[in-house]
């Protein structure tokens, strides 16, 4: 199949995903509506675990979709292994909204703090764990079956990307580890990393070793 | 019409439907937030239901919209009839998400389970009975005007791919006969089905037999 | 603008708001889990409003759709003017699921019957007459700036086409006014409507007044 | 990166985020059932909040993702700063649906009245401003690095661009401080700003300042 179909379904998704992260906010206009209770800023501000969960999570399917673009892009056909692969990295992309609706619902104190603001960070790092090794799978899995998919250009340098998922995993590894003393600081590093797979990126196709002139 | 058209709209709707699965999941975190409830993995892992049936409609909708592409992609144009089989084909899909929230809900014994179980599983199975159906019937017809529709490569084997859809559907058949008295077995027999037609596909525009390096 | 750009970005909502359709059957699941009840086929049965509902609406869209791109692929490119009535046309079409809500939930008798159900059926009605008059709108903006918005192939029957637009007007306003004594007779009648639309159709841009066979 | 490919990504951002803004309607079907209440016309006409808020940011949302494609239609690439750019715009254009939830539940009287439909509104602004400030850095950044970007034709009118995107900005802030005292004619004057937009748009690539005939 051309890759460019898997990329265009896979871009429907991640955009309906990323959307579909504002549901997490629609309630809070709800459970300030009716009875006895008058909408003030500060019952506003109350909810601020909710925009800080959409902001991260929001950036994290963001660079995600840059990233996967940047990997399908090396290729020009995908087979069935990297649809299946696909499928489950997608799999993963789509659950996000739900640990991300864990941690707004759960990670301040009103609702009891402490224990259930852990496993909630907690349960938002494993999902990204997941989700970073699928990724890492169907990167392997591209960079040593380029010439079978018709590759733009041979990547020299699969070492170092592999190393840079490692890294990025690590990272998901230590956050989810620190939610279990720290939930607020875990999810801090979730958006810090988001960041930092903004910046260390897969090689692009261009070959130049510089995405940010990279043309097709 | 261009075949591409209809394949551009039905993408969206495939990456729109997979996506809403993740509603049946958002719910667990607000049910688990307020009230004297505190938030433990053991209430997490009560909702193992909704994961299954997550993971298993996720599956079957992204097979689906696999070999939903294999069938539009022999041939280069629909007329008005494919495009209405198309839209019936549609209408199951998009619906899937219900049926995945019935048994998302019902699955388990603690909503006095057996008698509601077994509803749920067998309206999961009859809406895959449809949707099969409708697929069979959009591939007989596709088969059938082939010179009409402007088909890339005649296909000579319509009866093999016949009696694969044959095949399918007597699974889905027998996955709603088995949810009448083992209503979890039926959902994971569900979930293998989904790896049958991944294995099992429509033969590829290509002709070689194999879609693994098919192009286009 | 390329026509093209506009109608992908239309295709979008379209596929959009036509799976979120669905949401209308979501909370049955929710309605039928908890509490002393228990899932039975008869519960199931007991929502065929809103089944219904989603059959007529899914169909409507699905419809609207296809004249949608009919429509557009009559010319190659859009101004601001075609742009504003495009989004009019989408603004009524992605309110479909509202009306479709309130019929699912207020046709049966359950919730009081009689005045209500007329109520939903003649809001369901109005929706469908103002959506109809913004396609008619925009046809005949279209049909009278062939040459500005460099039409494919000159279409000399407008006339014809603006009938059957009235024809189809005329069925709404019929159906909301059938809605007033009799609502589910005009629910269905709205889903014969969808039939008519599918086989009285603007002319194909290939101009042999055959669609079945037009390509591009 | 080809610029295309983030419009495209773009574009299903903007088609959902639009879509998503008919949720804000679907509650009322559910509120008017059950219990004693009967469906009538006046509960309908009850929510003018709602509808007003739905047309509202439907015509913003549509005017923003034309003048999106307008923006981005200039250059033939992006760099990974348009992409981050693009990414905070887009995380404000999908949050719309969330203040357009809070007008639509605390505007009216019903829900107290008065100081809430303030924060309400003011909210709505403060989203607004945001947006409008990521438009308007994307704008100058793409502008000013416009041979990086392998501009189409050079615009040699940023400053009046610039000068627009004040005005529409001072819009937005007026109306926040409006919605200070007056937060229904707040709403209004958002939608009149998006009408404004509607006609003072951004220069065309195809350079002849006239965009009602621009091609690609």
């Amino acid at each position: 199949m051309d890759s460019r179909r898997a990329e265009s379904f896979s871009d429907g998704v991640f955009a309906v995903a990323i959307t579909v992260l504002v549901f997490n906010l629609l309630p809070i206009a709800d459970k300030t509506a009716g009875g006895a209770l008058t909408l003030t800023a500060r019952h506003l501000a109350h909810y601020w675990a909710a925009y800080l969960a959409y902001v991260v999570s929001f950036l994290t399917i963001g660079i995600m979709w840059l990233n996967h673009h940047t990997m399908l892009s090396q290729v020009t056909r995908v087979n069935r292994t990297v649809l299946v692969l696909n499928l489950f990295l997608l799999m993963g992309v789509v659950a996000i909204p739900f640990p991300t609706a864990l941690v707004a619902d759960h990670l301040t104190g009103r609702d009891g703090g402490g224990g259930q603001a852990t496993v909630a960070a907690v349960t938002y790092g494993l999902v990204m764990i997941a989700i970073s090794i699928s990724f890492g799978s169907m990167w392997v899995y591209i960079a040593s079956h380029q010439r079978a998919l018709a590759a733009r250009r041979q990547v020299h340098t699969p070492r170092l990307s592999t190393f840079r998922f490692v890294v990025g995993n690590a990272g998901y590894v230590a956050g989810t580890l620190i939610a279990l003393v720290a939930p607020v600081a875990a999810l801090i590093i979730f958006g810090l990393l988001a960041v930092y797979y903004l910046f260390e990126h897969l090689p692009d196709p261009s070959g130049d070793g510089n995405a940010e002139t990279g043309g097709e």
